[in-house]
C-alpha cells in the first residue's frame, strides 16, 4: 500500500471518516486484486508477511523447539488435512454402521506380552509409572479392543461393529514417512464368524479409498489366510504353536529377503533347513487353488472355501477388482488366525497402506470362556498422504472464513464486538479484529490473511443511524465498489448472509441488463 | 417372541417366503410396540440382552480388564457424549475465528520445569525414552503452543487465534472427579496485548455455556488481575521475582485455608509473617477499587484500567452478567502475568470448570527475542459433564441408524451387501446384518438392538422382480402393516430416503383422509 491511501487515526473524526470511506474503495479494489492473485490463503499468508507483526526468535532458544523426535506437530494448516483425513474415516465407518469408541493412549504393558518374536514388544514406549505399574504408550489398538469388550462382556450384544482412530506409538529408527507415532483408524468386527465379516471390512477399505479419489487401478489388497497356510505348514510338520512365531518371520521376507528368512526359520525356530526352504517357496503361490494343492489330501478345506467365499462375496458387493491373492501376505502379528490381508500401491513406490485379519484367539488369550471370533484392520494417517501426493489428491484447505468485524477505533471497539455476537447468533463464523487498525489499508490486509469473505465496518456515523457497513471482498459480480457494500442494520445481523446474498443475485442482475443493453 | 412366529430356515422355499411375510408383518407389528416403549437405546440393549449373544468372560482373567487407574475408556455410549461436547467446544471456536491445532501427548520434560513450586511439576508422567531424552505426557497445552509458535516464529503472523482438545495427563491421587487423564479445550491468543483478547475468550467461554444450556444464574467466572496483584504486592516488599511463587501459594488458599497459606509463604518464601497476613487479606477484596485503594499512591494503574475496561467490553459484548471480580483468584501456575480468570458454579458444588489468563513472558522465556503478549485458557471435560448432569443437561444421545439390510439366507447375501452398497451410494448409513438369521423375529431384535428405522429385506422372490421390500420399524402414521413397508426398486435404491419420505406422506394423507370420513 502507497503512503497516499493511509488516514492517520488521530485526524479529526468527520473527515476522517469521510476520508476513510474514500480510501476504503481504493484499498478495497486493490486487496481484491491482491486476494486473486493470491488464490491459495498459505502463498498470501507469505505475501503478507512482509506487512504484519511476526515474532523473533533466538537462534539458540533454551528449549528445543522440535517436537520429540519421530513425532508431528499439528499445526492449522496441516490440521486441516488431517481433520478432512480424519472426517473420511469416519465418515466410512459410519456409514458401514460402525460405532466410535476411544481408550486412553496409556496401557499395562502386559497387554502386548505375547513373546511371539514381534518387533512391537521391543519397539514400545515403556515405563514404569509412580505406582510402580509396567505401563506403555500403546503401540497398537486391537489388544484395547479386546480388553475393553471383555471388561463389560456381560452387557455386550454381538456382534459389535467398532471404529476408532488412535494414536499409537512405536520406537522405531525414524525415516521418510516412519516416524514413532501415527494415527491408525481401525475397524473391527466382534462375534462374527462368518466370513461376512472380512468383506464387510474389506468393502469400507475399498469405500474409503474411494472417497478420497484413490481407484482400483491405484491400490490393490492382498487377500492370503493363515487358516491355510497352518494347513500346509501342519502337512510340513509345524506345530500348532510354533505356527505364530513362524508367520512372524515369514511376514519378513519382503523386508530381508528368502535367505534371511530361512536361515531366521532355522535359527530361532530350529525347523530343518528343507522345511525352512518349503515354507518359503509356499508363499510363491499366486492363487488359492495352487496353495491348495500343497496342502495334500485329507486337509480340512474350510480356509480354502473361505477365501472363495470372500472373493465371490467382495464381486457381489463391488469391490471384486481391488482384491488380489497372494500367499506371502502373512502379517507380522501374531494374533491372525483366518484371513489377513494389505493394502499396497499397485505402482510399488510405498509401504503397506493398511492391514488387517481375524484374531479369532486373542480373546480367549485375554479371558475369554470360550473362543470369540473378531476381526479387524489397521489403516495410518502417513502411507496414504505419501500416495495422496504421489497422484496429486491432497485437496487445497485454504484458511477461510465468512465475516471478519473491524472497529473504526478503540472507542468503537465494544460496539464492533456486540456486533460480531449479533452475527455469530445467526450461525456464521466471525473472526474479530481485536486491535483497530490505523491504516484501513491494514484492516483489509488482515482481511486477507486469514481469508475473509467479507469485512464488516463498524464507524461512528453508520452506528448512530443503527447500521454496520459490510464489504464484499470476492465480489466478482460487479466493478464498481458502491455495489460491493452493502448497509446492514443491527436488527437484521443475524440473518446477514441471506441478505449478502440477496444483494449478491440482485446486483448481478443489474449487471446482466446493463451488459445486455451495452 | 412366541415360538408360533418363528420361521424354519430350511422350509421349502417358496412356502417359507410367503409365511415369511406373514409372519414379518406380526413380527414388526409388535418390535414397532417395543420399540415405542425402549425409547432409549441403552435400555433397549438391556432389555433384548437375554435374546442375543454375549461374552462369557472369567472371573479371574490373566490380564487386567480395566484401564489404567484414573484413566477412562470411551465406549461407544461414552463416546458419543464426549464427541457431541467436543463439536460444541469446536463449534464455538470456529465460530468465534480460531483455528485448530494440535500435538503429540509425549513432550521433553524441559518445557514444564519452572521451578516455582506448581504442582503439576511433581505429577508429571515422566520417564526416559529408548534415546535417553526426558520426556512426559504432556500436563497442560500452553508449553506445548509456546513451543510450536517459536517453532516457525519467521513465518508466524500475529495475532494467532488457535485452539485444542488435547488429553492432559497428571499423576494425581485419585478421587471422583479428578482423574489422571483429561481432554482439556484451550483457546490461546498469541501477539494481542489489548484487553480485547482477554474479553474474547471470555466471550467464548460464555458461548460456550450458552450453547449446552448453561446460563449465567449457574455459572460465574470470577475475575482478577495478577498485574494489580503484583502491584499490591510490590507495595508490601515482594519483589518481581517472588511473585510467581507466591502466587503459587496464593492459589492454595481454597484447599488450605488461611492459616495454611500463611504458614506456606512464612516457610516456603521467608515472608514476615505480618507481610504473609496482610497478602491474605488482600485476597478478600470483593471490588477493584477496593484492591486499587490497596495499591497506594503513584503505583502503576494500567492493571485497574484493563480490569474496568475489561467489564465494559463484557457489557458491550453481552455477557457481563457471567463476570465478578474476586481478588482471591491468582491462579495456580507459574506464568500467568496480567488478567486471570475462573469459571464455577454458583452452587458451590463442583471444582473451578475452566480457567486461563494471560501470560505475556512465556514466549520469551522459551526463547522469543522480546516479550509476546499472550493469553488463553483451559476447560476441561470432567467437572462440565458433572454440572451437565447436575443441571440434567446431559443430552440423550442413543444408538441409531437409518437402514438394516438382511438377507433371507446365506445364499441372499451378496446380493443384499449389494443393496446395502446401492443405498449408502446414495449418502444413507447402513447397516449390514453379517448373519442371516434364521427366525425373522431375530432380525427385528437385532435391528432394535442398533436403533434402525428401517429393515431392507433382501428375499429371492423380490429380487427376481429387482426389488426389496423395506419395513418402517417406526411408522406413526399407520396402523397397517402393508402401509408400513414398500417394495423399491434396486435401480432406486441410491435414493430410498426420499422415495420412503415421500410413501410415508402419502399414507399420512391416506389416513387423514379415512379418519375425516369417519
Amino acid at each position: 500500500m502507497s503512503s497516499t491511501n493511509e488516514i492517520a487515526a488521530d485526524a479529526p473524526q468527520e473527515k476522517s471518516e469521510k476520508a476513510l470511506k474514500r480510501e476504503a474503495e481504493k484499498a478495497a479494489k486493490k486487496a481484491a486484486k491482491e486476494a486473486e492473485k493470491a488464490a491459495k490463503a498459505e502463498r498470501a499468508v507469505a505475501m503478507s508477511a512482509a506487512r504484519g507483526v511476526s515474532v523473533q526468535c533466538s537462534t539458540a532458544p533454551p528449549v528445543e523447539l522440535e517436537a520429540c523426535s519421530g513425532t508431528r506437530d499439528w499445526y492449522p494448516e496441516e490440521f486441516r488435512l488431517q481433520r478432512w483425513l480424519f472426517e473420511k474415516f469416519r465418515q466410512t465407518a459410519t456409514r458401514t454402521g460402525f460405532e466410535e469408541y476411544d481408550a486412553p493412549v496409556l496401557e499395562r504393558q502386559e497387554l502386548y506380552k505375547r513373546k511371539a518374536g514381534e518387533e512391537i514388544t521391543s519397539q514400545m514406549y515403556a515405563f514404569v509409572d509412580q505406582d510402580g505399574v509396567d505401563v506403555t504408550l500403546r503401540p497398537e489398538m486391537t489388544p484395547t479392543l479386546a480388553r475393553m469388550v471383555l471388561g463389560r462382556a456381560a452387557s455386550m450384544m454381538l456382534p459389535l461393529k467398532w471404529f476408532s482412530i488412535p494414536q499409537c506409538w512405536r520406537f522405531e529408527t525414524t525415516q521418510r514417512g516412519r516416524k514413532r507415532e501415527h494415527y491408525q483408524w481401525n475397524m473391527d468386527i466382534i462375534g462374527c464368524k462368518s466370513i461376512s465379516a472380512e468383506t464387510e471390512l474389506l468393502y469400507a477399505v475399498c469405500e474409503f479409498f474411494r472417497s478420497i479419489g484413490i481407484t482400483s487401478a491405484d491400490v490393490g489388497i492382498k487377500v492370503n489366510s493363515r487358516k491355510v497356510m497352518a494347513s500346509v505348514l501342519d502337512s510340513y510338520g509345524i506345530t500348532a504353536e510354533k505356527f505364530a512365531p513362524v508367520c512372524v518371520i515369514m511376514d519378513k521376507l519382503d523386508k530381508i529377503g528368502d535367505e534371511a528368512v530361512i536361515e531366521e526359520l532355522v535359527n530361532a525356530q530350529n525347523l530343518p533347513k528343507e522345511t525352512a526352504e518349503k515354507i518359503v517357496a509356499c508363499l510363491a503361490c499366486k492363487n488359492v487353488d495352487e496353495l491348495a494343492a500343497l496342502c495334500g489330501e485329507g486337509v480340512d478345506q474350510t480356509g480354502i472355501e473361505e477365501l472363495k467365499r470372500l472373493f465371490s462375496l467382495a464381486d457381489d458387493y463391488g469391490f471384486g477388482d481391488w482384491l488380489i491373492f497372494d500367499a506371502s501376505v502373512v502379517r507380522g502379528l501374531a494374533y491372525y488366525t483366518g484371513i489377513v490381508f494389505e493394502g499396497f500401491d499397485r505402482a510399488g513406490e510405498l509401504r503397506a497402506i493398511c492391514g488387517g485379519g481375524r484374531y479369532d484367539k486373542l480373546l480367549s488369550l485375554y479371558g475369554a470362556m470360550s473362543e470369540v471370533p473378531a476381526c479387524g484392520f489397521g489403516f495410518g494417517d502417513c502411507v496414504i498422504v505419501e500416495l495422496l501426493k504421489e497422484k496429486g489428491l491432497v485437496p487445497v484447505l485454504p484458511k477461510s472464513i465468512e465475516f471478519v468485524v473491524a472497529a473504526f477505533n478503540e472507542g468503537m471497539q465494544g460496539k464492533a464486538m456486540k456486533a460480531a455476537a449479533l452475527i455469530r447468533s445467526g450461525g456464521a463464523d466471525v473472526d474479530m479484529l481485536l486491535e483497530p487498525k490505523k491504516k484501513v489499508a491494514n484492516t483489509f490486509d488482515y482481511a486477507n490473511r486469514i481469508g475473509a469473505r467479507y469485512i464488516v465496518f463498524v464507524a461512528p456515523q453508520e452506528w448512530e443511524n443503527g447500521m454496520v457497513r459490510i464489504k464484499d471482498l470476492r465480489a466478482e459480480y460487479t466493478d464498481k465498489e458502491d455495489e460491493k457494500q452493502l448497509d446492514v442494520k443491527l436488527s437484521d445481523l443475524g440473518r446477514v448472509s441471506e441478505l449478502l446474498r440477496e444483494h449478491e443475485a440482485a446486483m448481478r442482475t443489474v449487471n446482466e441488463i446493463e451488459t445486455m443493453a451495452i
